[in-house]
């Protein structure tokens, strides 16, 4: 059993960190306020249409979503459920709008009681749920998150406090390379092109194209893959390394993606910290040396 | 309307990024090969009961968590459904392990046909499911991830590609300061011992404890918060802090957490980028200087 020293212990304590797809998809959200407003943002951000279900005055940035994504976004001007109801259930119980008629339920509201009875509902529904400020009621957590383009990084603290996931996500916000959206749009544009080009799921075709997009990718800088947004360089990459089962490098490729920005890019990035130190102390000598000599003369 | 312009523009084409809850929910893992390995630890970390449904052979790791793991892990030696089904719905059905017996549904198995009927036999259910590699048939997809200890990071770059999103990975966890998971390990004892302090959830108490949450947290920095773990720290933020109204900063706690290198560090941040490279000049001037000096005497 030696080789078992090999897998590392499994540490419970995680939630599982998920890009959930909305597109299309009906999202109820209960609450007109400001955590209603950070929702509404990330849920409209993702293509979702969203119902809204809240009494005036909305958050102001809510009212001005309200007014200018009439598509994506309808508001309903009233509470939801029954609160004269007696039963929990019956308090959820929304005629016109019930849970089960979506595909995820945020609640933020004030309302513990309310919120308690549409969690119990999404439940029986098994529509996803998260009730904000009640992290026992929630399906899932929203967490500090970065978008730069097609490129999305959420902190998650694990209840440790929003605080501190937005320390580390603005920590984190400084250290995207610059580069970061061009190369995932011409990797994107890459990918999207071999698919159409060997399409099908599964399987050994499946395999190859993934082993072959990993290998190309591995083969380009981030500061190089930006240059795959170039129709000519992908059909080149495609008929001369697809076709021919070739990884090619940048510098198989006509466009010569980089170039020389590339290549000072290379020096740049290989001198060490101590560089400029090294050199401010040589360019000190010699005004020192100048100084005294022009001085002394 | 000049208002308007102080929302920023909706950018469609996002997921919603998610901390989905697992602990002690019951999921389904349909292949056994790499893929269902990368998914079976970040399962086993989630606090889920995993049920896996493969033919052997197992891929190594996972055949050890089979052995290591009885309690969360499941293994039944077979195909999943009826491959010998008419329909795609009877291909799915399979009696003794229905998909709506789970709280998600994730396959990573080569055979598409199948893999599709467990999609649909999910939609109908209504359990949330991920296909691996068809990204059409995914209510959710994985990312790149982080974890440290409570922390952890995922990036998600749309669909371009997992090479990418693992380039900006290691970037990123490059960037994770040092001291991240002692500063929430402090901020959630605190956080902890305050809600058994003044619980409850909704309304104004639950508000005032967020913000007194908030403004503490702002008043220490990321490296201070660490000390926090103590008890003695948290009683006296608590005591002097929560009960009267007040916000205590590192140096009102007796504990004087992070004392002389907190000091320290705050002289070595504070100094501009540019000061060791001043500071080389004029060594390498007065180096100079004296050199000159000492040959023409």
């Amino acid at each position: 059993m030696s080789e078992t020293k090999t897998y590392p212990e499994i540490k419970r304590g995680a939630s599982l960190l998920l890009a959930w797809r909305l597109e299309g998809k009906r999202v109820l959200l209960i609450g007109g306020g400001v955590v209603a407003a950070s929702r509404l943002g990330f849920l409209l951000e993702s293509g979702a249409h969203v119902t809204l279900v809240s009494p005036a005055p909305l958050e102001p940035s809510i009212a001005h979503r309200v007014a200018t994504e009439p598509e994506h976004l309808t508001w309903h001007e009233r509470g939801y459920g029954n609160p004269d109801a007696a039963t929990p259930e019956e308090m959820a119980a929304d005629k016109e709008l019930p849970v089960g008629d979506f595909d995820m339920v945020l609640t933020a509201v004030d309302d513990v009681q309310l919120s308690q009875a549409v969690c119990t509902a999404a439940r029986t529904a098994r529509t996803p749920v998260n009730v904000a400020d009640v992290p026992p009621e929630c399906d899932f957590y929203f967490g500090a998150q970065v978008r730069r383009g097609p490129l999305q990084v959420m902190v998650s603290t694990s209840g440790a406090g929003p605080k501190v996931a937005v320390i580390v996500r603005d920590t984190v916000a400084n250290a995207i390379p610059a580069d970061v959206e061009d190369a995932i749009a011409g990797v994107g544009a890459l990918r999207t092109e071999l698919r159409q080009r060997a399409p099908g799921v599964g399987g050994a075709l499946s395999k190859r194209r993934m082993r072959w997009m990993i290998d190309t990718c591995d083969a380009w800088r981030l500061d190089q893959m930006g240059a795959m947004k170039d129709p000519e360089v992908r059909r080149q990459l495609l008929d001369d390394g697809w076709e021919q089962h070739k990884v090619l490098r940048p510098g198989d490729v006509g466009a010569a993606p980089g170039g020389v920005k590339a290549l000072v890019g290379d020096v740049v990035r290989a001198a060490p910290a101590w560089l400029p130190t090294l050199a401010a102390f040589v360019a000190g000598a010699a005004v020192g040396v100048a100084w005294v000599d022009r001085v002394r003369r």
